[in-house]
């Protein structure tokens, strides 16, 4: 014999309250209006009695699917992972399941994941893959789906988004190599369409210019993607072109690892030739030849802040902040040395 | 003035067909069944006009959702994201959108991950975060979700998994080192409650035999995760108990690095003093110092079968083949070298 499912007027009959208090305990969004013993008691409850919502009717009726979708650009990029765990955690919390989406850098896979993901009924999407100007974040925001930027961010006004201080980071990137007696710094900067590829390279011209040395046009690459490919590609002719220099920073970790693989073929020596520093301090980064000198981001913060404001805007509740800047860190290895005496 | 929404009656009067040839060719279990240039052509159709479907109509009449849910035992493992782009690619030429859903080791976490991909009505499950004995195996079976395990199987009967052969790859990696002269190799086992940690190491004992030398069970360790600091947990007291060994074969890339980090901490060099090799040819181990010799699995083509498997268990199709077997190949880098001299 098949027993009927256990109803919200179940567990409030045995917990002596109300059907409604016990549907509105079950639902994360209005469950912190109540005591957490209540809470607990009711949530007890449920467990005990074997309580499952039935999905589609809870759906249909409370538009709740207790799941945010987040879309990443890159799935096979190490610095995504850690940032992925802050948003995890920090969701789990709350009774909510991340799933996630990877683009592979591909709009209409892109697309098709927020279309699918919406359709499903997710409370809310993280955007990891935001260009500067993206219809995805219009519409998104058009239809009323809550969503938060990480990462990157876009022109648009009044978007909610967590991202590094990337001008910042570069600047301290830009003094450390003034420090060490670098005068001639190349840059390879990353997609442009990318406010982390935008702020980097504005921030790289600023840096040289406040350290009184001049962004030379030459001397600056630009990656089509944030990969060890595209990096390297880009990285090539300004070595080719015989414009000396003797540091090189880098847009992100991958493009850095592009510009060793360039160097390494030339049998140009890092740190002795030529210094070289990245951004993101992403996992494993610290055990190249050489080490690479980097910006560690807040990966974990970065991503708990962003679950942060979703959930206060699932909740209707005001974010005081739309744009949450975190500061990044030098973090200095064996990339990066004294000049070579020129 | 809102437009009212395309149907598939509307599409099928643009192409000049059947609504039902429109509604089967539009649904990816049943469009391949028709010829190429007619599902282009609707689908051709069916984007230009702006057709969207109904998801919860859609969901309701045939309960599909065009969406496969991957769970992944940890973000952070850089073997995993090459392994889900043979998913994803392979997917996505049917038409449909992979998610992904990862446990962090966490089975309360895997539970719900589950659980809201079930309650989502995801078409099919695939699932690289198995044990060999798996109640959410036995779950997916009895309530008749698609599910398709990856990279680690389960004892259990009947379940369509794709692996590596872990025994064969242990045996080269074994040979590889009795060929450079080493008699006295270690073992850091992974966990043995996945069949990668127990194939791995019942392939080392059996490997050994086969050589011609005798495992010495005071040089096996056992690492408790699949991960650089369990690894070097295990692996130290290896090292402390003054046991002669001149080799070392790692459960995985991961444990192999935490092996790196323990010789490192006292001093020992590799490969002068002790070889070392791992298992996955994960992205990066080429860069290590040294880099890492190891056992490539076939990453993208492991993701591209489990994908195949599982899209002919949602149509129905039978699967000739349970159980696939995928060959590793030794990739022998600078980690492993001639044994030093005893």
């Amino acid at each position: 014999m098949k027993r009927s499912p256990v109803t919200l007027r179940d567990i409030a009959r045995e917990v002596g309250v109300h059907t409604s208090t016990v549907s509105r305990i079950l639902n994360p969004e209005t469950r912190h209006k109540y005591a957490p013993e209540m809470a607990e008691r009711v949530s007890l409850a449920a467990q005990k009695m074997g309580y499952r919502p039935n999905p589609i009717a809870y759906g249909l009726k409370t538009n709740r699917s207790m799941t945010v979708g987040v879309i990443i650009p890159d799935l096979t990029n190490p610095v995504f992972p850690p940032i992925i765990r802050g948003i995890e955690n920090t969701l789990s919390e709350a009774g909510i399941t991340t799933l996630l989406g990877d683009s592979d850098n591909n709009p209409d896979r892109q697309r098709t994941i927020l279309s699918r993901m919406k359709s499903r009924w997710v409370d809310g999407i993280i955007l990891a893959s935001a260009k500067l100007k993206d219809d995805l974040v219009t519409e998104c925001r058009k239809d009323g789906t809550p969503v938060v930027l990480i990462n990157r961010t876009t022109n648009q006004e009044n978007v909610l988004s967590v991202v590094n201080d990337d001008c910042l980071g570069i600047k301290l990137a830009v003094r450390h190599m003034k420090q060490l007696g670098h005068r001639r710094i190349a840059h390879v900067a990353g997609p442009l369409e990318y406010s982390t590829g935008y702020d980097r390279y504005q921030g790289f011209l600023e840096a040289m210019k406040q350290e009184g040395l001049e962004p030379n046009p030459a001397l600056i690459g630009y990656s089509l993607a944030y990969s060890e490919e595209a990096g390297q590609q880009a990285f090539e002719p300004l070595l080719a072109s015989g414009e000396p220099f003797t540091g090189v920073i880098a847009a992100n970790d991958l493009i850095a690892m592009g510009v060793y693989n360039a160097l390494q073929n030339r049998g140009i020596r890092c740190p002795e030739d030529i210094s070289v520093s990245g951004f993101n301090d992403m996992p494993f980064v610290n055990k190249l030849r050489p080490p690479l000198t980097t910006l560690r981001i807040q990966h974990y913060e970065m991503g708990a802040r962003a679950a942060q404001l979703l959930l206060r805007q699932m909740r209707n509740e005001e974010n005081e902040e739309l744009l949450v800047h975190l500061k990044p860190e030098l973090i200095v290895r064996g990339s990066t040395a004294q000049a070579a005496k020129g």
